[in-house]
């Protein structure tokens, strides 16, 4: 391989990881929407377009394999290429996170999962994961170090929505029963963890431009 | 670096993971007998543990990253050091969530975060999760297939106490509440969680030595 078309396929694996985080951030869209509005369809949409994230997973991971095998990289194009292997891993899980959503949507359908006291919660959630994924696409195309910082305020939010969850779950006039808890517990988890692999995309880029580990490991 | 100490090294390293792995579980066992016995003393241990794992993580990581850039390695010894890289991000993800259940005692302590009714469940979860852990060692020290096999029965398993927690949260007489069932359900979930880490590690090693995915992908 030339050392422009070696440069070129780098910048190619990049502009991949960009379009799945797109991917992922229009799945998780798509799941929100179809817990809020009970909205079956859209929620089938979601479950059945994670095998396509699963497969540009696959792909993106054999591209820096081959990389790694022919080219033999080292220093700045060697860490690049083994971050784009980890931040492929949390995107794919963050598409995962998008289907759960989805499924306990389609678990209650004609139901609604989300009872009314909470579902502006799920509604701000579903923002932050929007805004989340759509900085961790921003730090991955353009190594910003900015919107990085920015997402880390996201994932406060986060944090602070899921607190909100709990409040209302064992405030004294819960009146929707356990299985309904149950489901409100496992979806405000899934929101929680796709806010922390977010964030670590973020890092994992932070560290590549900078040597630095921004913060503390996001929890979770 | 000579050709003998640069297997030596791949050796080492793969010899860390199973420590890695053998120390995931002590934490998981640890972690039980404090959920179970309301024991703060032995959460505490796990919280405080975790730090190690995460620290014999990043030593694994460099030590990868060490032997790509200076050996440039290619074909078999190049896939088995980016399936390391993988298998530490599935044995730190399991110290977490050793460290989540440890967190939920410690939590309630004195009480018991687990009521009564389901004390066997978490029991034997317990029993499974270590049988998991000590497996994925095994399929990791001696790439043992059968092993890997083993290790997706007991997953199974894990899927039916699982399901085993629904069905007592949602029978007509759980009389715990809300808090109660919300600690169960994330309690299930850390403990499944556990497993499909357990269950990714082995599919990693057989597709090294096999080439073939051996299963569908680990749900969860």
């Amino acid at each position: 391989m030339l050392r422009e078309s070696y440069r070129e396929e780098l910048d190619d694996i990049n502009a991949c990881l960009v379009g799945m985080a797109n991917t992922v951030g229009s799945a998780m869209s798509t799941a929100t929407t179809a817990l809020l509005d009970a909205d079956v369809a859209l929620a089938d949409l979601v479950i059945a377009g994670d095998a396509r994230i699963d497969a540009v997973r696959e792909s993106i991971e054999e591209r820096c394999f081959t990389l790694l095998a022919r080219q033999q990289p080292v220093a700045t194009d060697l860490r690049t290429i083994t971050t784009a292997m980890r931040i492929v891993g949390d995107l794919e899980r963050m598409g995962d996170l998008a289907e759960h959503i989805a499924k306990v949507a389609r678990m209650r359908f004609p139901e609604h999962a989300v009872p009314q006291e909470v579902r502006p919660v799920f509604l701000e959630a579903g923002h932050v994961a929007e805004n989340l994924v759509a900085k961790a696409g921003t730090v991955i195309a353009k190594r910003d170090i900015a919107a990085a910082v920015e997402l880390e305020a996201d994932d406060d939010v986060m944090d602070r929505l899921h607190a909100q969850l709990f409040r209302e779950l064992l405030s004294d006039d819960w009146p929707h029963g356990i299985e309904s808890a149950i489901d409100v517990t496992l979806l405000g988890r899934y929101y929680e963890r796709f806010a922390d692999h977010a964030v670590s995309v973020a890092r994992r880029v932070v560290y590549l431009v900078t040597g630095e580990h921004s913060m503390a490991p996001a929890a979770g």
